[in-house]
């Protein structure tokens, strides 16, 4: 890894990177789904067949992140074995079985004047990804953007830089067997920290940067990007147990978004109870929570109804804005629906917000008064996923208004092209 | 109008001026097209009653406009008059005939587990809208913007700003006068600059900024933004005339790209002959421009090719660079499709590119090589107009790449959500 690069070093580099990425785009534009799909499967065969270099890398950065004194969940989320190698590679043949968004015709007609119109589906062309420290990100993002007809510049944690370079070599000569420019898949984590800033600068030679990973990564891509981006990831979910809610439900709804996997975006960290039946469901709900380990930070009411033994400690404001990723969750009795949703309005970071009910009219104020990303009625926050949802993968959960919201698919990384046809057509 | 305000000043007003409209989108949300449709004939019968009270603020506008020096194509632009100010209501009427789109279903299935998914469009929320001073852009942009269910902001150019003042205090009315909240519609013109920066930095409370105007307007706020942009309207739009045009249609649709309304994003600004028809053709097609009192700007082979008492002066790169927004024209003779799609790729803004040919093959090429928001084949460029595609009216014509591309009606003005109903699912 090349350290001390200056932002002029790292600029020229990121826009050579940049311009050949897009001449090896052209390539691939109209590449039939055939061929991107047979490269998709030289990439997957190339990373099992060279299990033990990923391997090796891997142990490097593993040892380097241990000396640094990396958390252990970053660690985890660093480490390869052959198991997740393997789920690498099966990621990527996935990817293979999914149609290809390229060519769909979106909106199509014949005017009054004759002319036929077609809005149809193009690559995106040249895509730029910022993430942290974990491998499996380099491959799930080169997958995706390649069958969406892209070419991809990565930009990875630096605690993987080793493992990154061996994947991205990897992908890169799995590209070139298949026929295609090797430069369709490029690193630039040689770059360092002024690698990203030059990738977010390079308007005009890259097309989209997706950051993925903590709120402070998006929010620094998101203020410094001259490029356009796609604001991704921070969930801070609500889960309101309604007065109208089947109390089962709602016990299974909240144990599973708050405690099925809870370092992930989707995953709960408030819950809001409605105050009729607090008194009944707080308790029950305090004591699994605290049962599957979970750390209660709730209001004065809440703290009243905890049952014995279970220890909740008093919610602050922070509390409410806090995405814990964490077996964690802020809990509030409300006094009405309405106070839920000023709760939620207050603090949602538009991403999932659920709500258990059997009230349609409850449900309906709700979709109603949230402005968010995913609404899930009596279910929960969980399913907001490419994957549950049916995307076939995703690259990344969009919290932003513009181009995609929620989960985002290869639909989500490309554009659209009017081709407009007519046989002399003039405007009069 | 209050001038000299500091940034401190602005910001915090702006930031006011964005929180009400966000309290006001927020009643806009779920209105019925019924009602919004109302609101939209209040608009259109305000402006007709007020007539006099528009023509007078806007006679101020244009005796400063005057005074100051400002061009006559700008002062036309600023200009209203009684057949203008019922132009813009029948605009307004119009948009009052438009499908709503919020509330349309996108997508939608059962899946496997049960779970029902619909992604249903919502409004976005507040856009702001910063343009030159055209007072018709004030009432379209307003228009379109409730009819799609969301708040605006208008920042028009400062020579407009007695006509605005007048045309947003008459909408507010109107606004009211239907019963919903008139912080929908606000102007921040008293700002100054100050507020056009603060604006472009309003994020979290403004979801969407639309730039409308030059280049110069637009490059300013894609790079000053911090506030999701949609960049519009720069069109350096190319007419390719193959070797195997039909060499009339090539001549129609060239004059009719150049002249039949020089000043807007969609005229064409390049034309690329074949060199197999240039002999044939240029002659024809240089003394038609010329007629139509086109000035010329011409490679080699065009200055050689022109007939007696056709001016054509040498073409520098930064004529093939250039939008003229005139009657301009830049033209080359190039070699062979390839050429022309290589000088296009070159200085190509995206905006809308041009080929006419009866050869299958050749535009086949020119589909898959040329990465533009729109393709005209044997078709004139002025068609990429939203009112001339079907979309009913028009914002703006987007060529970025994210969110919408090309020209953005009603529908490209929203967002969606996500809407997964279960009864009591959970994730495994």
């Amino acid at each position: 890894m090349v350290k001390g690069h200056d932002i002029y070093d790292a600029t020229a580099g990121v826009e050579t990177a940049a311009r050949q990425a897009g001449i090896a785009a052209r390539g691939l534009r109209n590449a039939t789904a055939d061929r991107k799909n047979q490269m998709l499967l030289g990439i997957a065969a190339a990373l099992e067949a060279h299990r033990a270099q990923i391997l090796d890398a891997n142990a490097d950065d593993m040892r380097r992140g241990s000396e640094s004194g990396m958390a252990r969940s970053l660690l985890d989320r660093l480490s390869l074995t052959d198991e997740r190698i393997e789920g690498i590679a099966a990621a990527v043949r996935h990817v293979a079985t999914l149609p290809d968004p390229v060519g769909e015709v979106v909106r199509g007609s014949t005017l009054a004047n004759g002319l036929v119109l077609r809005q149809v589906r193009v690559p995106m062309g040249v895509i730029g990804m910022i993430y942290e420290a974990r491998p499996n990100v380099t491959v799930d993002a080169a997958s995706l953007a390649l069958k969406a007809g892209s070419a991809v510049i990565l930009r990875g944690g630096h605690a993987a830089a080793s493992t990154n370079a061996v994947l991205v070599d990897l992908m890169r000569q799995a590209v070139a067997d298949a026929g295609l420019n090797p430069d369709l898949v490029q690193t630039i984590d040689a770059y360092g920290r002024e690698g990203s800033v030059a990738l977010m600068r390079a308007r005009g030679m890259v097309d989209l940067v997706i950051p993925r990973g903590g709120a402070g990564l998006i929010q620094t891509v998101v203020r410094e990007s001259l490029v356009p981006v796609i604001e991704t990831g921070v969930g801070n979910c609500h889960v309101y147990v309604d007065r109208a809610a089947d109390l089962q439900k709602a016990l299974a709804i909240t144990l599973n978004s708050k405690t099925q996997r809870p370092g992930v975006c989707n995953a709960a960290e408030t819950l809001l109870v409605h105050k009729d039946v607090a008194a009944t469901f707080m308790p029950q709900v305090l004591a699994a929570l605290a049962d599957k380990g979970v750390t209660l930070h709730g209001c004065e009411v809440t703290q009243k109804l905890a049952p014995a033994g279970v220890a909740v400690v008093p919610a602050t404001d922070e509390d409410w804005a806090t995405e814990y990723l964490d077996l964690e969750m802020a809990v509030r009795v409300v006094d009405s629906i309405d106070d839920a949703v000023a709760h939620i309005r207050a603090y949602s970071t538009g991403h999932t917000e659920a709500i258990v009910s059997e009230d349609v009219a409850a449900i309906r104020m709700f979709m109603r008064e949230i402005d968010t990303a995913a609404i899930m009625i009596n279910t929960s926050t969980r399913f907001t996923d490419g994957g549950e949802l049916g995307l076939g993968a995703e690259i990344g959960i969009s919290t932003q208004k513009l181009h995609a919201r929620g989960p985002m698919g290869l639909t989500e990384l490309t554009t659209t092209t009017w081709i407009v046809e007519g046989d002399g057509h003039v405007r009069k």
